[in-house]
């Protein structure tokens, strides 16, 4: 582990995407993404991602240039075709596009079909939040997951956000299906240790706290068992529907790596014409507050609303540097033509 | 158990709620939809659950005669005052509402705050499916589970739906919050066994699967630990936001009975005016052909999609009479002044 400064991770990031074929603007845009992600704690879809990004784009997965186009406007609604661009580009027009149709009528709503990796949801949801929106997001994804009662792989992990603005720090979920991700599995397996909880079922059924096994079997859990599963279902459905897109079953054959040909939705809620920013900030502080003074169970630590961990990471790291994995810094680095 | 005829359950139900106080019209949707509940196997929500209401109405928790009035008219938002009127007849009014919003517009979204109890959530996404919206929808309720990592309740059920309307039968969530409800833990300790995976914490911390120091405990688990949590926060802070209503720490100061007070939000979209019928059936045979399709795991049972159970369920109930509990059966007939 390094620390390095975030603008730097930023400048280094951008000229690997440049190199890989991205004009220059579009490169600062997505590295500053992945370098937030990094810099807020989600390492995974943070620096980490970035040469596998660069891979797709080398590939043909990703198209560096291609742009949204619109295939229906109803009202409030919104829907485009994404054309295999970039994933992060997509959805930051999906968002900000979200936010200038709720800032005129209170709500919009935006579907990005045939896109691609979105990297971190949560990025979209500070997005919103920064700028006073409240917003509700997801994707479908490549199935990765067994349907509840099932062996073998079905559902997509489908990403869900959900954002509130409130001045002393937004509350903000971002929650994958799984109950871990396969990336967490690795790490807990590479450090020899067990998962909190059981993750999923080894290769005979047998539920099981160890990633290993769960690995190889592909029989990670869906968050809550049954529930999950029915959720993962609906996100998929719903995110094919209203995007007039692919659902999971159909997004397995594209084929072309993680996400490639998936759906999203976008809807942007602008609290200032509800009931306003201070009855927001009002519900939320409730909200937060109410949370956040609970008695600790017997692990004794704090209790956090979500987000609330998110902006401490953050701070930590522009102030003494984003932490890196040294392998993955030295790839990038070769990626962004800086190495010898 | 006895098995009674689901006419009979409507009538009985219908002349409990008048003598209660409801408008025959009233009782009637409000009696039907108790039945429906019972009859789709949501007793909880169903029969069991018609005592308590008479309870409320009786206290006055519930105002038999108030309607809803309009707070905010937002382009395809609409924001009520539900003032304490019964929850079902100010829910169907919301839903239907959202529905004939959307069949303008291709979106409505209807926010209701100051509600009472919605008995059960589905409800609503059925009625949405049933005349071929698709629909997301969720309440907040009084806590009754604790944040992740505190130990007292501070979280609400929140109950959230999606529906995707499905000629072959629709896609429908309806999912609380904790891992299991109170009512199960109750079910499984009677039973004399344990739930089938852990649902809580004793009152010492310890995860354990017995239902008994759980309900003594009150540390009922959220559904997928730290992400139900999460979720719930964010359920309920949208649901008070959007309709300028009470959060789940507000609801908790109203102390009259489960839910009086609550916040909720109806989103119903139009996707005949999206892809059309057509391919929404068949994005949605899609889904529920690749989850059905599943290898079943070592418990060799049917992989089912969200709704598939509830449409066997009810059919077998409306041929052979939906099963009731005899106590339950008996205190209804009573309040029906049916008895001696």
């Amino acid at each position: 582990m390094t620390r390095v400064p975030f603008e730097t991770v930023n400048e280094v990031v951008t000229d690997a995407f440049v190199r890989a074929g991205m004009k220059r603007e579009d490169a600062e845009l997505c590295a500053r993404t992945h370098a937030e992600s990094s810099c807020d704690g989600v390492y995974s879809h943070g620096l980490n991602r970035v040469p596998r990004f660069v891979d797709y784009l080398q590939r043909g997965w990703v198209d560096a240039n291609a742009k949204p186009t619109i295939v229906k406007e109803l009202g409030v609604i919104e829907i485009y075709d994404g054309h295999s661009g970039p994933g992060i580009l997509n959805a930051f027009f999906a968002t900000d596009r979200a936010m200038a149709i709720a800032a005129e009528q209170g709500v919009g709503i935006v579907t990005m079909r045939n896109t691609t990796h979105w990297m971190r949801g949560g990025t979209y949801g500070w997005r919103a939040a920064d700028k006073g929106f409240v917003a509700i997001g997801w994707t479908n994804t490549e199935s990765c997951m067994p349907a509840w009662g099932g062996k073998n792989p079905r559902l997509g992990n489908n990403p869900f956000v959900m954002a509130v603005p409130r001045k002393k720090g937004h509350i903000v979920l971002d929650m994958a299906m799984s109950q871990y991700s396969y990336g967490k599995l690795q790490v807990t397996r590479l450090k020899g240790a067990q998962l909190p909880y059981p993750g999923g079922f080894d290769k005979d059924g047998n539920l099981t706290s160890e990633p290993g096994p769960i690995e190889q079997s592909m029989r990670i859990l869906p968050m809550g068992y049954w529930k999950g599963s029915a959720f993962a279902i609906l996100l998929d459905t719903l995110a094919a529907v209203l995007s007039e897109g692919l659902p999971t079953n159909a997004i397995d054959k594209v084929q072309r790596g993680s996400c490639t040909g998936c759906s999203q939705v976008f809807m942007v809620f602008d609290p200032r014409q509800l009931g306003g920013e201070a009855f927001t900030d009002q519900v939320a502080d409730s909200v937060a507050d109410y949370v956040t003074s609970s008695t600790p169970d017997e692990n004794e630590r704090e209790v956090r609303y979500p987000g609330q961990s998110t902006v401490a990471i953050r701070a930590e790291h522009r102030a003494n540097g984003v932490v890196v994995d040294d392998g993955v810094w030295a790839e990038v680095l070769a990626l962004a033509g800086r190495t010898g």
